[in-house]
């Protein structure tokens, strides 16, 4: 590759942002053009990260940085409620999206995508950058059309508010999309302590475990007689995002057009 | 060990039975007397169960065989509907029983105990001679005054017709003397699938998994800030009872009294 | 499908032939039509393996059992010796060969694809009909594109004789195909216990435990900063390669030729 | 408790002695009253690690800070080469040290020891506060005596200079005082990568894993015909090793004299 990639990050100083700042100094094919912030002071964005100092200030006035900063791509995890206008604006000063956010409805893509062609530059919406979920989510999902016995455990910390998962359902859905339909277990099983089997999902069961200083843990495990395939995929930190962030910022650089699910980018 | 321990072996052509057999004929200190068995012909024990001819051949007449042999040790894995007729016979003869079968009430116990006492030898009764299972239980009840927030997995084949199992609500039980009381997870907690956060206990969950070709395996985990400790225990056949099988056999001669659990054996 | 697959069992007296018999007998789609065995008298097949007679009785001449049986398919996991002739009888006679053995060379091969080809039938040859091993292998190999931070752990029994275990050799290779080049782990690295480290093929580590009780295991872990994705395959005994000689004996019915390698038959 | 314990933290800046404050601060029967770091200037200790601010700020000199701060106990994480003079210098202040440093010579915790017996007060020196590898550790131990066939696996970031970890050579020399001696596996065993069968000590193997993200895993898999028994500890980062310095500032007001080793506070 010639020259770098000139990146911004919006939302630099919270916990995904910093992260994507430290990817972003350390890929060497890339460059920090601007960091933006609503609530921090003009602090070194290298040193925020608790790397060298690297010229780079935080800003606060999103349009201003992205003007003056002249970035190929803008990296953005801040959140639903502003997603569609921080990509609208992007597209339209023709900085490539990648958005980590949920809360774009079919409509809201469809119109960014015509967007994105007509200025001739890529972008990428996923609510996940997670290669490795997405890889156990595929291989379950094939191995299910063999494994049609399966169950899937997954593990998140004590505090969280619902269950399952929604990458357990996702991953669920995908399996159906494969599987047989069939209902697996004894016909006349009982539960003397109601809900030991799980939650019930289209002939198989989900488990929710949840525990302190567990980030965010899953496993499928298909069983037949004499041997069982387990597809797992554990997540310690938010650090685990950022490979896929990085192959999102190249991607978006080859194509014209918006993309969504990061799982078109991993083949 | 001067001279072998005889052994005489009740229900011998049954599954357990069988692996009772070969765990006597292949343990050096023991000797394989009598097989007895309602349903087989007087074939020979050893050939029955894959092994060298060992010249004992089945009998049907429990009485008879055990009075013409004179075992030290009885061992019977037929179950409950026998299982006190059989041990108060035994006792009656002198010889030691080791049962591995429930159904015994307090007061049956008892009385056993007594009758043993008066006969001067030992005997055992315990649903479970599983070593393995046994320290399990035993180190997840000692772990949880350190680590209290915790789930049990518990996996059977398919065909199961019970959950949770009987070893995962032991084990719940053990650990709950233990335990500092307190109820896991977010207050707030929702289940968007009904069951998906297992079966309630004590303040904490248990989870059944069930897929064929498992034959009994279970996880505890433990967790806090920044780690986890997870012990697990694997059975993949009857073989995994032996072990604890041919510990009994030899404890047995050594005290007097009727025992009943085989943790008592295991320090 | 309008009538049952014909199929005799060639060592139906070993370990895996008995586990053929069971599956054929078991297998709605399927007619045990003929069991060979030197070793045995003629002794009913459904009895051998523990289910009801079936009408069927062992045989100790090969060639006379497959005239006079007629069967579509044989299969035959005797071992190298007697391989290539098994083959090349069954293919005269038009009986389509599923091989479960190893020691063909190429050219035997090529001959013998020949011969499917001239008669117009199918047949297979593969060291491993395990449909979860083949697909871990695959998964582990697809997965080392994105995460090429990878080590092999395998688990065999005690008394294996070699280590590491051919699977854990043929998943390596796979994935060598695919992963980046590169070697793993700190330049300074220091074993203190040699080989602590493992076995080093082409820059990552393959560890083999040996374990009573254990019958085959290989897990892949691959790992990034913040995850890591485990691909597990267990197998508790010889009934984990029955599915996958069931999908075999219904393919070899759909082509002509000889095809090398399982996996052929797995998409 | 009547009143909280004081607590003074030295190296307060450092990955661990962070760790250390955030404790403290959040303990309820607790008290920060001093943070000592050479390198750091005059912040608050509360805002250094992202919790509110607590009125107290980081010091330059250890003893002035400990003088005016009057502590009942001192956490140090510093590092052997000041491990000494710093446990001296908070004795003859009458602060209890608790120290996770290695470094000492029996000589030194001899002499540290009257020090605090002269005074009447209680110490720690232990180079491992991790609850849950002390958990594991003895109970693999103790399990040993039962499943004498075993290994151990260990998993670090692939940084990491040193193959097999200390703690894996700790937990397999205590082991090695309980389990029956005997070289495992096959005899006639051989490897054809070398390396593969792992690390030899005293009869069993030690294999240890190097990949990305990994902070600190070990798992000790015992294992006997029909069963297996895991006992496994992950850790994540280091706060796993908070709550056992919590137990150990606890601990040290209640007694007099040096410790060394934190498994004596477990029982």
């Amino acid at each position: 590759m010639d020259r770098k990639i000139r990146v911004a990050v919006i939302g630099a100083s919270g916990r995904m942002g910093r992260e994507v700042v430290k990817t972003v100094l350390t890929e060497s094919d890339m460059e920090l053009v601007a960091g933006i912030s609503r609530s921090s002071g003009p602090i070194d964005l290298g040193k925020m990260v608790g790397l060298e100092e690297c010229g780079v200030k935080m800003s606060n006035d999103l349009e201003l940085a992205l003007t003056e900063s002249k970035p190929d791509v803008v990296v953005d995890f801040t959140g639903p409620q502003t997603a569609f206008s921080h990509t609208s604006l992007a597209i339209r000063l023709g900085i490539r999206p990648v958005m980590g956010t949920t809360g774009f409805t079919p409509q809201d893509i469809a119109e960014l995508d015509k967007q994105c062609q007509d200025k001739g530059i890529g972008g990428i919406i996923a609510p996940n950058f997670s290669i490795g979920a997405i890889l156990m989510m595929r291989f379950a999902a094939q191995a299910s059309k063999y494994f049609p016995h399966l169950e899937i455990i997954e593990y998140h910390g004590d505090q969280k508010l619902d269950a399952p998962s929604g990458t357990s359902v996702k991953t669920a859905e995908l399996i159906s999309e494969v599987r047989e339909e069939m209902r697996q277990g004894n016909p006349k099983e009982e539960e003397t302590i109601e809900g030991s089997r799980g939650g019930y999902y289209n002939g198989f069961r989900i488990h929710s475990v949840r525990l302190p200083g567990i980030f965010a843990q899953q496993e499928v495990i298909m069983a037949e007689q004499g041997q069982a395939l387990k597809i797992r995929h554990d997540s310690y930190d938010r650090a685990a995002y950022m490979p896929g962030v990085a192959i999102a910022v190249r991607k978006v650089m080859t194509y014209s057009g918006m993309i969504y699910g990061f799982e078109h980018f991993i083949d």
